[in-house]
């Protein structure tokens, strides 16, 4: 088996991509994932470009990876300067990762027009940044920009440049289209040269402008790369990157002599794009090969009549093998393996009657605009309430919101909340910047005083979207909040009509997870509620 | 140069996609449009399968077509039954389209398993179903239905499957990829074969279950086949067929030795494209490659600069020739060129005092989170506004939101608002399934009496996302709405720490435009508000 490395570049040109922004904990959430999947790679940011990024590489040191080694991202040091003295280079050691990845111009005119230097200074630039990044670094990895246009037009001086970065020390040579234009056969015959030419492992880069970027990173590899650098879904600018997705699960399923991720990981791979694509607020692209909604989704009826006969009627292959389901008619997003897979894995006891209970409620949510993936606290909840095992911490009795504006003022956001605790009735009323923070701020007045563990729990993210677009503002909104004490954070969600509904619900599972989290014996097992806690 | 034939069947295999339904008007509609651009073939659907496909039939006839031919569609004859007593054969005969599409069995399992009738008598149900037709109409064309997965099981049956298609006298042998699971190098080896032993014309016919439809078929294009079936924006079940956006952009523009569509009608590729979307009432996929919205727009400061000395830096084709056109996004990565551009790009004038006013002010909202990038109408109203040519649509007095809401019951929402409009004041008010369908109720109540045409015009989506997730919900919130009447979809945004707040001001704008929009002489070109509107 060859293994091929997979090198993620979601955090970095994957948020490139129009409408695509990371908060600092989504991209530390992300590279956990990604770990988890056995990405080889994971490209965190450009330390250079903004502080956020500078944060990140702070901030993922302390993550416990278990197999991805975490690059940060660069540019050759600017002209005339030594790179010890450059602002970028110096940054990118300062990032302490076990990889630094340098981005440098293969083409003459890039050289020449946009850069404006001298064909022999970009080569100097190419081989002093990576010689620098060496003596900080244990392993540099070299992306030749616009690699096939520069060996289109200069076959000779492309060359040159990636020769430099291999004498340099480059640990890989990634030759990228960067325009994504090229088509599978040059990339092949151009993979094929280099490949004769430079001892250095090669990788390939690519992006989708003419529709082939899986075609072309897959090419590569079938001429000798040994590395495809993409992005979950294919984020990125203009026409995205190659969507790792697609090229994992063709590597993994239709060539039998490659290996890719962490041993058993593919099936999680439809989870990862959702989680993605969750984290970045994003809809999901129904049609997506292999992990979309519809990838297995059958509605002509000559199909789903050969799909029962025989699944490989209509299946190029089997659904479960990425993690995702097939479909008939109407949409059912989880399946019974998924369920128990899921309720193993946060240790939730079930016999098979509360997996059937569980299966058709997830299924009747998910119908309404749930969805679990992001989610997770309000999954337990749900297992907890069907299972009966619900304490009832608090009920509601009735919330009211009002907002009023004025130009040039900030409104006035006032929220009032009635709930019984026990058998006591708390009616709280809070101001606040905005209509959740003011359901909050009362919500804590009435459970405060009840549950004083309370007080260690904020909001960290507040999430809405839309989920049937075509009604506009009449359409579902779903409610994504994510909460954090000092050892966890988690996600829950509400659907409505209504925002401020929705966000009620949200709101009212992230409390109760908490609450119900600080009361298990120990952590991941919903048992049993310590009969204490309540007084 | 060689011709390749495009086949269109995006009435047909396109509308087995999720949630694509055309109606026959629809489908008369994109019949007129394809054969303008110079499509070879539209297949217009299964006569047998539903009365609008007869009914389409009866009425294409009438149209003026200049080069298409329009194709029906249907199976090889029953087993066991003459193909003239046949209801489909006789079905597509009185279709009196001048092509017949005939789809039969190539994969033995499917023929004995799926279909249930002996190897022997499949060939004789594929012979006798194109000899029928042909015995009717000028031409006959076969689909070998999952050619390469038969092919690759068994070679030789495939071979006498689509031997028994030309033998009988069909016009043209395509290949379907009908799983979408194929490589590249496969359709190679397959097509090469089969060009050698068969004496008809070949075409190719992909699904993109594996990200690769258009490699596909470009793969069986260079190997020999002479037509390529697809949809238009890669419309059809599962991951969709073959975008022939792609296909073409790519045979046109990649491949000097291939001739395709009518000449000169390239330019209306991203037309036909979004005149699809919008008939199957479908959002655009901004990242589509060639004609999505995204697919040449900058984001990185460097690649904008890059572009601005030459286009072909960042541009794999020049936006123009596929009837596109270059964005630059308005990101918090941009500079003074971005903004430069922009103002070009939307004709609006402006001198270098205002450029430096439109930089300073856009540095300053996005530092409190604006984002222009899904929001270019605020961005056009800010530049107005700063410009001094805001007409005075409406002015806010005041707002005011509340909901209130009881366990297990939809909640209770009403805004009312308070405007002057000219020298008048409106006071209305509204109930809503949220507080954002409240307010647009309020603010239409108050407006339409003054402004008809904002009947027009719809909300089409609502985003909302925290900006600093570290403050939680006490953080600011940025509300994109996307709007759209007949002509134009337009996204505005608003940031506040209180969401309604937020919601008002993206809902503000986006009315704004809508008024701002109609009053204008030109589209693109915001000039001088006509006096006569606001009467």
């Amino acid at each position: 088996m060859t293994r091929i490395a997979i090198y993620d570049t979601t955090l970095r040109d994957g948020s490139q991509g129009e409408g695509v922004n990371f908060s600092l904990q989504d991209k530390l959430l992300i590279t956990a994932r990604l770990d988890e999947l056995g990405v080889d790679y994971v490209e965190g940011g450009y330390p250079l470009s903004n502080p956020k990024d500078t944060s990140f590489f702070r901030a993922v040191g302390d993550l416990p990876l278990k197999h991805a080694r975490v690059a940060a991202f660069g540019m050759t040091r600017r002209r005339d300067i030594a790179a010890e003295d450059d602002q970028g280079m110096k940054a990118l050691v300062a990032a302490r990762t076990p990889v630094v990845t340098i981005v440098g111009k293969t083409w003459d005119m890039h050289v020449l027009e946009v850069l404006g230097v001298s064909l022999a200074e970009n080569l100097r630039m190419i081989g002093d940044s990576i010689a620098f990044c060496r003596s900080h670094v244990p392993e540099v990895i070299y992306d030749a920009e616009h690699f096939f246009d520069g060996f289109r037009r200069n076959p000779d001086y492309a060359l040159e440049t990636i020769r430099a970065a291999a004498d340099a020390g480059a640990a890989w040579i990634v030759l990228c289209d960067t325009n994504g234009g090229s088509l599978p056969e040059d990339v092949a015959d151009a993979v094929d040269r280099v490949s004769r030419e430079i001892p250095v492992p090669l990788g390939i880069h690519t992006h989708n402008d003419g529709e082939l970027a899986v075609a072309n990173a897959l090419s590569a590899v079938r001429r000798g790369a040994r590395q495809v650098q993409g992005t979950i879904n294919g984020l990125g600018e203009r026409c995205g990157n190659a969507d790792l997705c697609s090229v994992v699960g063709n590597l993994a399923l239709k060539y039998p002599g490659y290996e890719v991720l962490r041993p058993g990981q593919l099936v999680h791979l439809t989870e990862v794009s959702r989680f993605v694509y969750e984290t970045a607020n994003m809809n999901f692209r129904p049609g997506q090969p292999f992990v979309g909604t519809s990838a297995f989704a059958h509605k002509g009826g000559m199909h789903v009549h050969g799909v029962r006969k025989n699944a490989s009627s209509y299946e190029h292959i089997e659904p479960e093998t990425v993690g995702n389901e097939r479909r008939v008619l109407v949409s059912e997003l989880s399946g019974k393996s998924n369920i128990a897979e899921k309720l193993a894995e946060y240790g939730l006891e079930h016999d098979t009657s509360l997996l059937a209970r569980v299966l058709d409620s997830v299924q009747d949510l998910e119908n309404q605009g749930y969805q679990f993936e992001a989610a997770e606290a309000s999954f337990v909840l749900l297992v907890d309430r069907l299972a009966g095992r619900r304490a009832d911490w608090f009920e509601l009795l009735r919330y009211n919101v009002s907002v009023s504006g004025k130009p040039g003022r900030d409104p006035l956001t006032e929220a009032s909340i009635k709930l019984a605790v026990g058998d006591q009735v708390a009616h709280t009323v809070s101001e606040g910047d905005g209509p959740v923070n003011a359901l909050d701020g009362a919500l804590r007045k009435a459970l405060e005083p009840h549950y004083p563990r309370l007080g260690e729990m904020s909001l960290v993210d507040y999430k809405v979207r839309v989920i049937n677009a075509r009604a506009g503002t009449a359409a579902r909104v779903r409610v994504v909040i994510e909460s954090r004490d000092g050892d966890d954070v988690w996600g829950t969600v509400g659907v409505s009509e209504n925002v401020i509904k929705a966000s009620w619900l949200a709101l009212r599972d992230a409390f109760e997870y908490k609450l119900a989290k600080d009361s298990r014996p120990c952590r991941g097992g919903v048992t049993e509620v310590a009969a204490d806690v309540a007084s």
